[in-house]
């Protein structure tokens, strides 16, 4: 259903029905009214001459408006939306843009110990552009203005997908491993400002290939990743980089709109390469300050590491939960293995009734029942979470840590979203911050679509 | 006023009006002939089995053609505009969207003392996302590719703004303080290629809060902010950022197109936080010598400071003038204050008869008479400027500089501007350029929208 | 031919004609019939009124429409694709914007000596915005955010084009100087994944000033250029940078679709300016290591140095050739001058019957005959090269290397590309790496438009 057909119809109407008309009953009683002698030869023959012209006079604008229709074809190939970013694809389905992105503006205020500098900070600041090719293929990129740097630091994703499978999709070049639900949710939509302490086992992104499936009750990824895109082959240019593989499946036996149970696993391997040196480290569910509450240090002699996570989580009405457990295994060359792990589990529920959404194996962006601008009040989301985090094994003294975060979000629109979150760190075991108890209120405005 | 309403009324016209026209006088004529008998009974059936065949045809049509325009509706929505980049909005003006940016391609030779090198660079390159959203709410990113650097040097704008209440913006993110005059018109609409000595005491953009309101003779905008992107905590993190207060307000009691006056008062205060310094320098109104000819190099123990600015301006047809004055007072912990100050009077002249563009509380951008490209000449100007910036006092050395500078403009279209720069730097006192005198001859291509 | 003057067509068709039509055939039998007596005065005085109400009762349509069309208007201005990327452009050819972009993800495997580490880079991630303005001026900006660093070192192409002269083009801003068909090819277009080892003699990116003519048999550049955007002017920043000026003349005697002989010859003359210096390096036609398998090192009291190269390359069908010879001639401040060298020669192959695609002086994006995601295939080429490079010379032992390269690539679509290459490096004598003989294997997936 197009313009084209719209105005070919109106043209089919106006011209093509009157003519008709215009040949049968007016035609039809004037001959009548003739054979019956009503009207004399003189008036019958003015009448056929009249109605002769009005039908010539037709038939050039006729032609004039079949030529003028092709040329309004063109206009009728694309829809531009605008509700935030640009939107435009081909009616069709063959073909479409999305220019969108998303800022993040943070403040931060630090108290107890260790002394951590207030600040300020863009936290995230991305542009991407992403689309559909030729029916069957995708493509995005997507940059980050916060995190510049060498060799590509800033590119978030940059990849070619294949979606002309039934069911698989195939993609190519820089993307998030398939590991972690929190990790897999977009930082745009994760409950606190920052994901929880086992965030430090979060697999990141790599240039790999990846298949995976996505229905409604399950989904399955499996890919093969070269390393980060910092990561290079060293101040001699002769070390391997890293390489890894990971997976994750998750089986949703309850999935409806307001609804869901969702539980996955997780595994992630990776092989340091010629580097041979692996950590981990994080910070207390905070960015600006610069400071690891747990930090593994730099673990020599790290040949390769394998993650496992677990994961659940569900949705019911205005209540959402979800929980994870990771534990990360590095063997070492010559030395005994390392394991380390951590979990957290967090609960929100919305004020204002709206549900988190949940779309295979993740959660997506909250929709408000009604938007500040059109006089509504927009959504609004209380958030609790435990965590804690243990680096700490063997010769390796990361340290522990406990944390409990308590988070307001002010969805002000779909596209519009503002935090508030006080995170207690209950304290910390071993690592450069022994007993310590840094605590932090920090806020963020965002805007992302 | 839209596509769907005229398509309707074409409709109208065209379906609806002729069957009325066939249902009355032809109708009304053939039953009154029947009624004379001037037909007979059976020319009377057939006319009218005539009458409803026509009818009847013509239904299901109406029906496609009403389903065809709801399909229509939404062609509808937006307007696409490309004067420059791209603006889609909503025509009920609840969204938009414009991606713009500017180039700023500069090469400049230098001659007297102290030696700098001759070169180019790419000013400034930019690109932004701006729009509006849910009809209150405004978001912008703008990055500067000429001006990368970690921590998100290169981001200009980032914010978040509210135009909910009748008069007042609120604004949250990153942009500029509200302060001096030269520093809020954009730097692709100053009249020089770049601002007058006194801009070592522009206020910058930070994170922060404002308010503001802008009307037709006055404009008032305070704020609250952290500190420079790029500031970061320390390297053992444990320093506070700084933070500051912002406030400007213009009168203009003549503000006509042609003809304007305007006054302006800034005051700016600053708290250096944890970090506890502070400079002020600048280079001689040029930009690819890095040579500061003035500067304080780091004042140590500058607990804040405080500026105050004085603003003049006014537009008399092709005539324009503006001046300046701002002083800066550092407090120093356990050492005597500093007092620094500058100020510039300059006055710009159209040959082309064109004016300066005010827009409460700023300059804005030039629409020359006619274009290069559609037969036009475009826009001339002529600059001329006098500045003066004196950051020595007490202990500080910075030195002491005046310069005057000679422009010219040529504005081509209203999105391209190629401009000629002469600046002779008068004296230089104290400082590590005591009595040197450099000049320069500066040119830029911009293209900005 | 547009929207408007469609609808205004369908207007007249609809709303004038059958006025035109009610005011004659219908009036003139109405008048006839009263005349004749076949109606009575009553009759015809109510035929006479239905047929001015129904006039009546159109004329306020027909105004409403008039208005209604003046709005539509604007809708019709502009023309939106989306063939990958965003193409918005007036229909009176007035302006324009296209939103593109390229993605390069590559993986390299290395074998024999010099160890040189596996690995994965996103070699280019491309963003550019482009457009025309006031019918004859051009603009563009691209980036390269796998290229960043300071002083605007990823900025690829921010220029102003004026195109207002019958055949001529001027350009200012930075882009590339006009030398060698390798470099003058887009990456996106070249056989390999890499260019051939003459790259090391690519005149690159420069910020100047540049007037060209390309015609179907020929096309001739020469400009003026300052130096890279990276290139400062030294640490006391009192360097001049360098300048250059480069020429080049093609001539194409065919240049049909599938059949094309083409001749080059390029100019390139480079004064080192204040820093003095040069060098010249180049890896083995890979790009993810960092070894350089033949390097001049840094050459002291470069004065200039001056390029001269040859070109000649053809299209016949499914068939494709190119060579460049390009030499090099360092002259030194009280030291002999240095005479450097490369050359290659490629050919390439469609099994799938597409030709190379040359357009007015170098080779632009390839147009499968089949696409997948519609059916397709796509379009397959094999490639074979070899390439030599000498950079050694009297004191400087920079080293020789041949090399020979097969390549496949697959394009899936006109904005897909997957890329497989084979290097060997037959050998290198002299430089660091004497008598070393690495290959490799690289794949490349790329989307770009």
């Amino acid at each position: 259903m197009n313009l084209k057909k719209t105005l070919t119809s109106i043209v089919m109407l106006s011209s093509l029905n009157t003519p008709v008309y215009a040949g049968s009953e007016i035609q039809t009683l004037i001959t009548m009214l003739h054979e019956n002698g009503m009207v004399s030869d003189a008036q019958f023959k003015r009448l056929q001459i009249e109605l002769e012209q009005n039908k010539a006079s037709k038939k050039p604008e006729k032609q004039a408006v079949e030529k003028q229709l092709t040329a309004v074809k063109k206009l009728d190939d694309v829809v531009v939306k605008v509700k935030g970013g640009i939107m435009v694809k081909t009616r069709d389905d063959e073909f479409s843009t999305k220019l969108g992105g998303r800022v993040q503006a943070d403040a931060a205020s630090y108290s107890g110990q260790p002394d951590m500098g207030d600040g300020t900070e863009i936290r995230r600041a991305r542009l991407y552009l992403q689309g559909k090719m030729y029916h069957d293929w995708g493509y995005k990129l997507q940059y980050d203005f916060a995190s510049t740097g060498a060799h590509g630091k800033g590119i978030a994703d940059a990849f070619i997908s294949y979606n002309g499978f039934d069911d698989m999709q195939l993609k190519v070049g820089n993307f998030k491993d398939p590991f972690s639900l929190q990790d897999q949710t977009s930082s745009k939509y994760v409950l606190f400002t920052e994901r929880a302490l086992p965030e430090a086992f979060a697999a990141g992104r790599h240039i790999g290939v990846m298949a995976s499936t996505k229905r409604k009750h399950w989904s399955l990824a499996g890919g093969l990743f070269g390393d980060s895109l910092t990561t290079t082959n060293g101040a001699n240019h002769n070390q391997d980089e890293g390489w890894g593989a990971s997976a994750r499946v998750t089986f949703a036996p309850i999935n409806e709109k307001t609804k869901v149970v969702h539980f996955g696993l997780g595994l992630n391997y990776r092989d340091t390469g010629g580097i041979g040196t692996t950590s981990f480290k994080q910070q207390a569910e905070t960015h600006i300050s610069g400071i690891n509450i747990v930090n593994t240090g730099t673990i020599s002699n790290a040949k390769d590491f394998f993650k496992l996570g677990a994961e659940i989580a569900t949705v019911r009405g205005a209540f959402s939960a979800q929980a994870e457990y990771i534990t990360t295994r590095v063997n070492r060359k010559g030395m005994s293995n390392l394991n380390f792990y951590g979990w957290y589990a967090q609960a929100g529920y919305f004020f204002t009734g709206e549900s988190r959404h949940y779309k295979k194996g993740a959660f997506g962006g909250i929709t408000p029942k009604s938007n500040v601008g059109e006089g509504g009040i927009g959504a609004w989301e209380l958030g609790l979470r435990y965590s804690t985090l243990d680096l700490s094994d063997r010769n390796i003294d990361g340290g522990q840590a406990d944390s409990m975060t308590l988070g307001l979000n002010w969805y002000a629109t779909p596209t519009l979203r503002f935090s508030a979150n006080y995170v207690d760190v209950l304290n910390v075991n071993g690592g450069n911050y022994n007993n310590q108890q840094p605590h932090l209120f920090q806020v963020r405005s965002q805007w992302a679509f």
